[in-house]
């Protein structure tokens, strides 16, 4: 069987892991950064998905590794399902806490200063843009291992 | 081929859109009630993708209905690709939406009662809710057809 590219086991599954990791990252550290992200709900969702996405994509970061160094193929059905359906429930809940944010961010932006500084609104603002990219990355992860799934 | 429930031209599909219209239409309508939600861009967002999704699942109603009614199949993959697609992204863009709008209703009720009188803010509320269970039903129909779509 032909492995897709970008499917698990591939050197392009490992790059958009590590995307995922950096973009995660990033957002968790920009959203943290200023400490006032605990006043609003949806500031909070999205540290908590962040903290959730890190530990997934190193994970599995590692598995493409061992995979390409190893040359062994991890293409059972059972291993791939919970890769797909972890993936999209990440995805869901990454959207989910990005569009939160970025509409809170875009309301604090409307209101007056002494809600959010401009220094701090720009932080939340790059926060939302990298969980947004970390979504598209992760959604990509997802389809290319679901287009997997029924060859199996 | 075998059906599967859910899939475009089946009792369960036609079911799937005429829940998905009535609850994008309520959604629709608690947000525009008050005629207050242009103040909000979330609300302008979960106010269009509801104007987009409405008209989509009621295309798709009536052609499951004639399909049920003639009893012809229309699984050809085209079509099928066509629907898929199209459901992915108003489904995802429902929840977008939908995620957005309770962030700024959880705002706003924790905010001052000038910003948002007890009244409005309990219709917004019901609306982000109508909006989420609109999702799920989107989703539903979308994997049922996704499902089905390796097999043509």
């Amino acid at each position: 069987m032909d492995s897709v590219p970008g499917s698990v086991g591939t050197c392009a599954s490992f790059a958009l892991r590590l995307g995922q990791i950096i973009l995660s990252s990033a957002s968790l550290f920009f959203m943290s950064l200023g400490v006032g992200f605990y006043s609003y709900t949806a500031f909070c969702f999205l540290v908590t998905v962040m903290g959730l996405i890190i530990p997934w994509s190193f994970t599995l970061a590692l598995l493409d590794a061992y995979t390409i160094l190893v040359k062994c193929s991890i293409h059972q059905s059972g291993i791939l399902l919970v890769i797909v359906v972890g993936d999209l429930v990440l995805s869901i809940l990454t959207l989910a806490a990005a569009s939160s944010s970025a509409s809170i961010v875009d309301l604090l932006l409307r209101a007056d200063e002494t809600f959010c500084p401009q220094r701090l609104c720009s932080r939340y603002q790059i926060s939302a843009t990298m969980a947004f990219l970390s979504w598209l990355l992760s959604v990509a992860s997802s389809l290319f291992n679901l287009w997997l799934l029924p060859a199996l």
